[in-house]
C-alpha cells in the first residue's frame, strides 16, 4: 500500500486502473452471448462498444477500486462493480448526446453514437449499456455474498434513476427552458443528482463490496458527496475557461443555453472558492475513516478532480 | 388452489392480479423519494406514471405471480418481482414509441409519453423506469435471500438487454431496412428476443423466487418459451386481422413497414397453425412440472395468450 501519493504516482495508478477497466469492459461487451442470452446483434454490440470503449478517465471505477483497496479488498469483484458503474456513466452520455437532449455531434473528439450509427441505434445502445450494468453487478463473480450483490444493484439503481442521475437530467432540461436562472442552492441539488449521485455511489460501492465498518462507511460517504460536488463545479469552471481541443467537445456551450451552472450562479471566483472548500471537506472526511495512510490515493483523487484540465 | 380454470375464472384471476400489480406500481412510482434518493422531480414522476399506470393486462407479472403460487409461494415477493418485470415492459413501450423508433402517437388509446410530454422527457422516463425495475427487484422486500434477489436482477438484465429484448428490437429495425424479408427462422429468433425473452423470464422469475426444484424449473422454462413464441404469433395475427378500436393503436401498421412478422412469413393460416402447435407445446410442458392441478391457471394463460382479442 502506498503511503504517499504525489501527482505522478496518482497519474500512474489512474492509468493502470483505467487499463484494467477497459479490459473488463471489453469482456463484458464481447461478441459471444452469455448463458441465457439468445444472440448479440453485431450492430448493437458495435454501437455499445463505440459508446463505452476507447475513451474516458474511468474515474468512477477508479474510486470504487481504490476505496475497496483501502479497505483491504482487491481483485475482480471491485473491478466488475466499477465497470458496471462505468457502463451506467457511458449509457448516460449516449442518451445525453441525442438530438432530443443535448444534441452533441462530438464526444471525446469522436462522433457521438447517434452520429456514427443512427438515432434509434443510439437509444437502444444506451438502454442495453444500462441493462448490462446490472448484469455485471449482480453476477456471482462480483462477490460471493448474494446480499452484497443485491445491495450493489439497488444502490446503483437508486444513484442512476429518477431520484439520482436521470432525475437530475430532468431538472437540468427544465432549467434550460425556465424563465429565471436557478439559484445556487437549486443548482447544488440538481448537480448532486445529475453528476454527484453516481460519483458518490462509486465510492459507496467500494465500501459496500469491501464490507466497510460503519464509521468508515459514513466517512467515505461524506468524502464521496464532497468529491461529487467538487467534480461538477470543476466541470463548470472547465467549460467556462477551457478550449475545445482539450475538452474534446464544444466549450462554452453551457453559457449559450441557459444551463444551470455554478459559474453562472457564483461567478468564476466564487465557483473556484466553493470547489476548494469541497476538496478540503473531502480531505477532512478521509481523516475520519480510520484508515490512515491507506486513503492517500483517495486524497489525491479529490485534488485531481478539482484541478484536472479535461 | 383452484383445480379447474375456465375462461371466466381465468379472467377474474387476471383482473385481480392486475389490480394488485397496479397498486404495487403506484407504490413504486410514489412522489416521495426513497432512502438514498435526493428528490423525485414531479415532471419525471408524472411521465413515468403516464407510461406505466392505467393500462395493460399485466400479463408478465401475472405469469410470475401464478408460477410462484403454483410452487407454493404467495405474498409481496412475487408481486414485487412481477412489477419489476412490468416496469421493464413499460420502459420498452415508451422507447419503442419514440419518433426515432416506431414513431407512434397512440398507446392503449392514449397519447404516447413523448406526445403527452416531450421527446427528451420520454427518453428519461424510459431510462428511469428501466432503472427502477432493478431497484424493485433487488430490494430486501422481494426475498429474504440475497442470492435469489441477485439472480433475479441478473435474469432480468439478460432477458431485457442486448442478448434479449433490446437486441431483438435492434434486429427488428435492421429487418425494416433490409432488401429482402426475413425467413420464418430468422423471424422466430428475432421475436424470441424482442418479445419472448421477457415473457419467458416472467415465468422463470416465478420459478427462481419460489425455489422450484430443478425438474419443475426446466419444464416451466419450456412452458415460458412456448408461451412467449405463441404470444408474438398471436400479436401478428391480431395486427393483420384486428381493428384499431380494439387494439388501441394503429392496426395493419406492420404490413405497411416491411416488419418481420409471422403472418408475412407463413401466411395467416400458417401463422395460426404455428400458434396452435406452440400452445400444445406449452400445455405439454406444464404436464412435466409435476405440479398437477396447481398449474391449471398457467394452462389457461397459454390459451388466453393465443386467442386474446387485444
Amino acid at each position: 500500500m502506498m503511503t504517499k501519493s504525489g501527482p505522478d504516482e496518482f497519474a500512474v495508478r489512474l492509468k493502470e486502473t483505467g487499463s484494467a477497466v477497459e479490459a473488463m469492459l471489453e469482456r463484458l461487451l464481447a461478441d459471444a452471448p452469455l448463458a441465457g442470452e439468445i444472440a448479440r446483434p453485431p450492430r448493437l454490440v458495435a454501437a455499445m462498444r463505440h459508446g463505452a470503449l476507447a475513451g474516458g478517465k474511468r474515474l468512477r471505477p477508479f474510486l470504487t477500486i481504490e476505496t475497496a483497496k483501502a479497505l483491504g479488498l482487491g481483485g475482480e469483484g471491485p473491478l466488475r462493480a466499477g465497470a458496471a458503474i462505468e457502463l451506467v456513466h457511458c449509457y448516460s452520455l449516449v442518451h445525453d448526446d441525442l438530438p432530443a437532449m443535448d444534441d452533441d455531434d462530438l464526444r471525446r473528439g469522436r462522433p457521438t453514437v447517434h452520429k456514427a450509427f443512427d438515432e434509434a441505434t443510439a437509444i437502444l445502445a444506451g438502454d442495453a449499456l444500462l441493462t448490462l450494468a446490472f448484469d455485471a453487478m449482480g453476477e456471482a463473480a462480483t462477490h460471493p455474498d448474494g446480499a452484497i450483490r443485491a445491495a450493489l444493484c439497488v444502490g446503483l439503481a437508486r444513484a442512476a434513476g429518477l431520484g439520482g442521475m436521470a432525475g437530475g437530467q430532468m431538472l437540468d432540461l427544465e432549467a434550460e427552458s425556465a424563465a429565471a436562472p436557478l439559484d445556487s442552492d437549486a443548482i447544488l441539488r440538481l448537480q448532486a443528482m445529475k453528476t454527484g449521485a453516481l460519483l458518490h455511489f462509486s465510492v459507496d460501492a467500494g465500501a459496500i463490496i469491501a464490507a466497510a465498518p460503519p464509521p468508515a462507511r459514513v466517512a467515505l460517504s461524506r468524502y464521496g458527496h464532497a468529491l461529487g460536488a467538487a467534480f461538477q463545479i470543476a466541470d463548470d469552471i472547465l467549460d467556462a475557461e477551457g478550449d475545445e481541443a482539450t475538452l474534446g467537445k464544444r466549450a462554452g456551450k453551457d453559457a449559450g443555453r441557459n444551463k444551470a451552472t455554478f459559474v453562472a450562479a457564483l461567478g468564476l471566483d466564487g465557483a473556484k472558492a466553493a470547489r476548494d472548500r469541497l476538496v478540503a471537506e473531502a480531505e477532512a472526511a478521509l481523516n475520519e475513516t480510520g484508515l490512515g495512510d491507506k486513503v492517500e490515493i483517495l486524497r489525491a483523487a479529490a485534488r485531481f478532480v478539482a484541478t484536472r484540465a479535461s
